[in-house]
């Protein structure tokens, strides 16, 4: 995997960049829908390649419990199981162990859990997240790590910030070579300075990537963002940096003008599942009885299909009738304008005018209260 | 509404079709795809596009109680509200009145029934069954009949069909022109004496096609197949013969050699669902665990998307993850099956060939035992 950092912004810290996968390239920033189960749900390839998604998430908890990441290895890894050509970014697992599973335990040599599917026992290492991650054949691999809930005192961050960097290390060694990528994780909570041990000690290591990890679980945005502007600064500039399971479009913004180069989160999928929609002044929610003889198209200013072919009144309708094809359509809807807020920032940093159209971009979404909303559990879309 | 005959087969009844409707053209025998609540459960319509289908059928009744007659009027009728631009026949309403909903109550005026979804009652007459579909807006509306249970005795479906026969000619009544065409339907259960009497009595009021009610509903294959075949040959010849709620691929074999034009029903669409494939050499369950690692598609016979691009075991996968993914797949693999059934029987009815066709198809199909089984309710896709 090459990086290369096309573009920094004069008056924030955006950057225009690109990934090279061996599925593609990838233009960043980027945000990646969450693909949990080998499949973005109700989405099929050729809607994804339609909103011209060139990089999705898929979860490896979920894949090597079900198929089994043995299963999908025999069967020529994740790319041709679901039919998918472009890149694949897998997580470690850690997340999920730590928020699914039952009984977990964790050591220095790993996690033992449970699975959420059928109580059966398994142990999660970092070179067995790196194998199975291999297996599963991904473009971009992520070390295990530990994200400790926000609640968490200080004294249990910094010792889980300082496993999460051994078994990074671990990680490394289990995988020392370039391909695939091996994206490595900065832990430390709202901590500056666990943020700031963590980041040296990932960079000491050496990675393709670096991932903010640990954000999004209930520290607020304000906070969030502080952390963000803090770790990134401290990061390679080389190196795309991730920031894990964020989130809302004005936290991804926020994100960006901190220097983060990727993101990815459950809400516009999950939202669209239960009829959550945004748009460009705001967010509206599909159920509400207001919709039932609305003629517009969601957005007026959205292009993705769902916005050229029906109204407000159908997808209502497909809503409260519980139609399958209400889901997909406000999915499409969604990953539009997610993919599409990633287009324009690109373009805004490319023409250098990235503060400005941020600054219009969050007026017009915050003029509706209800998008200032930040979401809590957004790591997994189950 | 006109309707060419094209072929006439010389070895059996079987016939080569067109309609022509205000939107488009639809070639015969065709089996139209149950898209309930204005939705073919699952797709969009550039999924029918793509399976090229040119007809599909919407329920009146769902449709009157949710979102309401009077708001897909208001949004410019079902072909507008769905975004779907080719033909829809909508039902009376009546089958599903009588199937679905509570206290129902049926007299000479029409029946009263109360709503499945929250109790309300309404009141359907043979006028207001016209009505109902005119503020929908299709292409082809039904005239208001009873289905009487298979249980029922002689006296009964002898007074129901003559009751039929009455509002069939207030529907005709309600509604005397040509555009959008009403079919009239034929009753009289197994008993082909009452058939008789209701076809002539339906041909006596005239419409532009007529329709085959109460089949498929317990009598079992052998007698519906006598049924069909006694009734169809009292029909007009260049009028369109619509089976409804019927069935399997031999039934729609069968039916077509007796001289069946039209079919709907929610076999492909709900199997699909629950994970049932039709393939050129019989059925299969996606669920069965020997499909774990399965390379092969569902019918490697088959050209549709879903067996273009993925496996068996991924299919499986999707369906044991619960992934709407996998309906939707499911969805259009099975009505390419039934779409492509059709379209091998109009090539054989027109190379003269359709007899022997028929015989090595149903010798493919039948040689799965679970091919055979008959399909009990299969007139609504809810």
């Amino acid at each position: 995997m090459r990086f290369e950092l096309l573009v920094t912004d004069r008056t924030t810290e955006a950057r225009l960049g690109r990934l090279t996968t061996p599925h593609g390239m990838v233009d960043t920033p980027v945000f990646m829908p969450c693909g949990t189960q080998a499949t973005v749900k109700t989405l099929d390839p050729r809607d994804l390649h339609e909103e011209r998604c060139e990089l999705i998430l898929c979860n490896t908890y979920h894949l090597y419990l079900r198929p089994g990441h043995e299963v999908v290895k025999a069967l020529g890894g994740l790319h041709r199981f679901m039919g998918w050509n472009r890149a694949v970014l897998t997580d470690s697992g850690g997340y999920q162990v730590l928020s699914l599973s039952a009984l977990r335990n964790i050591t220095e040599d790993g996690v033992t859990f449970q699975s959420h599917l059928d109580g059966s026992r398994h142990f999660l290492s970092p070179e067995k997240a790196i194998e199975i991650q291999f297996a599963l054949g991904a473009d971009i691999l992520m070390a295990l790590d530990e994200c400790p809930p926000y609640s968490a005192e200080y004294a249990y961050h910094q010792a889980s910030m300082e496993r999460t960097v051994r078994w990074a290390r671990r990680c490394r060694a289990a995988h020392p070579g370039e391909e695939p990528a091996l994206f490595g994780i900065v832990q430390g909570g709202t901590y500056l300075d666990l943020r700031s041990r963590s980041a040296e000690a990932t960079r000491q290591i050496g990675f393709s990537g670096y991932a903010l990890g640990g954000l999004g679980v209930g520290e607020g945005p304000a906070q969030m963002y502080a952390v963000v502007g803090h770790t990134a600064a401290l990061l390679p500039a080389k190196a795309p940096r991730y920031l894990m399971g964020v989130g809302t479009p004005q936290d991804l913004l926020e994100g960006i003008a901190r220097g983060v180069d990727m993101f990815d989160c459950v809400l516009p999928t999950r939202n669209a599942r239960n009829g959550g929609l945004f748009t460009s002044t705001g967010r509206l929610n599909i159920k509400a009885a207001a919709y039932t003889r609305d003629e517009r198209p969601v957005d007026p200013a959205c292009a993705c299909y769902t916005c050229r072919h029906f109204s407000r009144a159908y997808l209502r309708h497909l809503y409260v009738s519980d139609e399958i094809l209400g889901l997909r359509l406000n999915t499409i809807h969604n990953l539009h304008y997610y993919a599409d807020l990633m287009r324009q920032a690109r373009q805004a940093i490319e023409a250098g005018t990235f503060l400005a159209w941020k600054a219009d971009c969050l007026a017009r979404m915050l003029s509706d209260p209800s998008t200032s909303q930040h979401a809590q559990e957004t790591h997994t879309d189950v």
